[in-house]
């Protein structure tokens, strides 16, 4: 890459690992992140520091970050509170450069003394912390999992910040069971130094990140991070789920964190002018995620529906019109091209309904009218699944067609076995299938309306 | 069964079952109906109708409805639309009391005068008709599947009517998949005769229906329709996806099935009036159901969350205040109860947070100490997979407690594939268990909203 350096690159490409708090016992904190980030495959030295152990997994322990014979950058913490500090200042005489650290029993517990000698140790010796009170970080690309969560994250182009670990490990574990590709995973914890904006600013220029989601529950520089996303939506848009949203959500947000969740409405008002997309839970902001990390942008605003279920096509149509999605008007020739595709009691208007005659050979034919016509710009391909129909043959036409267009396309598929295996296929090849209408629709929505947001900031 | 005699009696069990149109050729309607009926494990006679063969499947084959030997009520007729009228006065000759008429190509296709010859036909000879232009009609406690959709749907308590075919053998399918049981499932299409309130008026007094959920793009006879909603959900509830709710959507229904849509803000009050819940989309309507599929009523509103993840408790808080479902201030013994399964740095105050260190049985006894206070009306159980605890177990802890107590319960699961696997041992089970905490919290939601309008429509 040729990119200039930035102070976070040890946490996404680090030459070396160090796991300070290594463990040998199965169960234990310092035991997972070892044998992650052995099992997923990092590709530099690993150094395992524990006083108790001469090795662990066949590497040779070291008794103190000071004993190690290499070059050390990212240093992974997973000791108690209490002797943390310490341990940063070892870091930073080593010439580490990011502490990862682990450990709770900071802030989250009342002891903001402690978590602010963290902070102190941390600035004095030069070292930037993430954390406290995290489970790690992963990033793909360099096969890194330098987390207490599953090991087999699947790569992908999505870009993970989570405030919450409990949320954060369950959903690294429900990516991989839905084929969601991650290129980064971020716990951020308690943020007593970098937080969302730092880790923003460093994906922006990140290749393999496409969209950034960011789960968080309190931000403790706003003015920042609202200038640092005003920058990052341009290029890619970042997704925020904002917890706390109401009265009792917020008093919940301040005794489970400590952190002040502030006023719901002005953080919407000011997510918009960044050009952040917010997104009202978990799944809706996956549901997007998935469509952006395709890396297209919207080309404009006409859309069409092909369906060959009348019902769903309706769905659909509703769910336009109420996410402001614009319908377009087929013109002649493009009707002429879609009749072709149809029995005689298809429609070949918006929505265009080629009936549940239509096999993947009719799917095919439509969309690529679709794709080839200049008047289209999005594409909403509806699928119910019939006897005629076989809906793994549609899967991969469509996840041809859509790497062989820019325009946005999503697709719904219903049905029974195969239609779940041919959402596998769509997942896992990164075409975005959602398993009903409207979800298709509103993935798109969210695409089209960062669009026009980014428009915006570009005037400004 | 000691209730009344009903005409729709044959419709849903019927003494035996005669398919005219059935046919040897896999791949044809007329074969798949037949071999549903008897795969699905049909008690009575099975009478294929059809002059080109001697004998289907093993079974003799008549040429017409009147040579068939013994008593019919049941007919599914499967034949050429034009053919259809005079088969109906058959039916009626020989006794028939329901046709269920899977042809197209009627008032769908601009041929309301065959239509009307067809419930001419009905009317004279005394035959009630589903249909036309339908895929069937499934009755599980009956093991009655005909329709020419998959085989094997699942058993259980949600009776589904579908104005769209293609949409309701796609979430036939679905329901398999997802393991959702059904008691019925009825396809309408165009309601020549029998409609959505003569099938409501039906299920009102069927003991294995515990909701009623109807996808619906339009109503012929509204005021019929509102009376017996009203009744029936004094009884259970119902639950309608009203597509067609935009002037786009209203123009898509029309020029799909010729029926108008007409206006959406009066179909809203309309259903609120009759105690009829409208769900925005088909994977809400579903949730909903499977929590009503418990056939659990509300008992009041006070509401306790409890968690192993601060994240998800803050999400869940925000659902709840959206969704209007009131959260319990639990009074001091209770929360002492709740502290007992909890380390110091959990929260017994709402929501309960007993923190990630929670295994199983701190579920179990957080659990069982909210189902046995009094104060406590609904309970919200979410949880985020640890290493520390085990989901499958977790799972069935709570499946024994669903089923220990008349409080409604919901639960939210988030993690790989262990926590895959509990979500179906929860579904099968009857567990109401969903993938995020605000479905879980909508679906409670709704079945509040339920418990208020009920009240209301026993005061009128």
């Amino acid at each position: 890459m040729s990119r200039k350096s930035h102070p976070l690159d040890p946490l996404f490409h680090p030459k070396s690992v160090v796991i300070v708090g290594a463990s040998k016992t199965p169960g234990k904190i310092g035991h997972a992140l070892l044998t992650n980030v052995l099992k997923y495959g990092f590709k530099g030295p690993v150094y395992p520091v524990n006083p108790k152990y001469e090795e662990i997994e066949d590497l040779k322990c070291y008794p103190t970050v000071l004993d190690i014979p290499g070059e050390i950058d990212l240093v992974v913490v997973a000791i108690p509170a209490e002797n943390v500090p310490k341990v940063i200042g070892e870091i930073g005489a080593k010439g580490g450069k990011v502490a990862v650290v682990i450990s709770s029993g900071f802030k989250e517990v009342g002891r903001d003394d402690l978590e602010k000698e963290l902070l102190e140790y941390g600035r004095r010796y030069g070292v930037r912390i993430l954390g406290p009170n995290i489970f790690g970080v992963a990033y793909t690309p360099k096969r890194l999992n330098a987390t207490f969560g599953p090991t087999e994250v699947r790569e992908g182009s999505i870009a993970f910040i989570t405030q919450s670990g409990a949320l954060g490990i369950a959903l690294m574990g429900w990516t991989i069971v839905e084929k969601i590709g991650l290129s980064a995973l971020i716990s951020v914890g308690n943020k007593s130094d970098i937080d969302d904006a730092d880790l923003l600013e460093w994906l922006k220029d990140d290749p393999h990140t496409k969209v950034v989601l960011v789960y968080m529950e309190g931000v403790k520089d706003g003015r920042k991070f609202l200038k640092v996303a005003r920058e990052v939506s341009k290029k890619k848009p970042i997704v925020v789920i904002k917890a706390g949203r109401t009265a009792r959500g917020m008093k919940a947000v301040s005794s489970h964190t400590g952190s002040l969740a502030g006023m719901d409405s002005v953080y919407s008002a000011a997510f918009e002018q960044a050009g952040i997309l917010r997104a009202d839970n978990v799944e809706e902001a996956f549901d997007w995620a998935v469509l952006f990390s395709t890396g297209k942008v919207p080309l404009g605003e006409e859309t069409v529906i092909i369906t060959n279920g009348g019902g769903v096509g309706v769905l659909a149509t509703d769910a336009c019109e109420v996410n402001r999605i614009k319908l377009l008007d087929p013109p002649e020739d493009l009707r002429e091209a879609f009749s072709s595709y149809m029995p005689p009691f298809g429609s070949a208007r918006n929505p265009v309904d080629i009936t549940g005659q239509a096999t993947h050979v009719e799917f095919e034919g439509a969309v690529e009218s679709a794709i080839k016509h200049d008047s289209v710009k999005n594409i909403i391909v509806l699928y119910c699944q019939t006897a005629v129909s076989d809906p793994i043959k549609l899967a991969e036409v469509l996840v041809e067609q859509n790497r062989s267009t820019e325009k946005p396309m999503v697709a719904s598929f219903i049905g029974g076995e195969e239609v779940a295996e041919a959402m596998e296929i769509m997942r896992e090849r990164e075409f975005p299938a959602y398993p009903t209408p409207e979800r298709a629709v509103k993935a798109l929505a969210a695409m089209l309306r960062w669009g026009r947001r980014r428009k915006l900031l570009d005037r400004v």
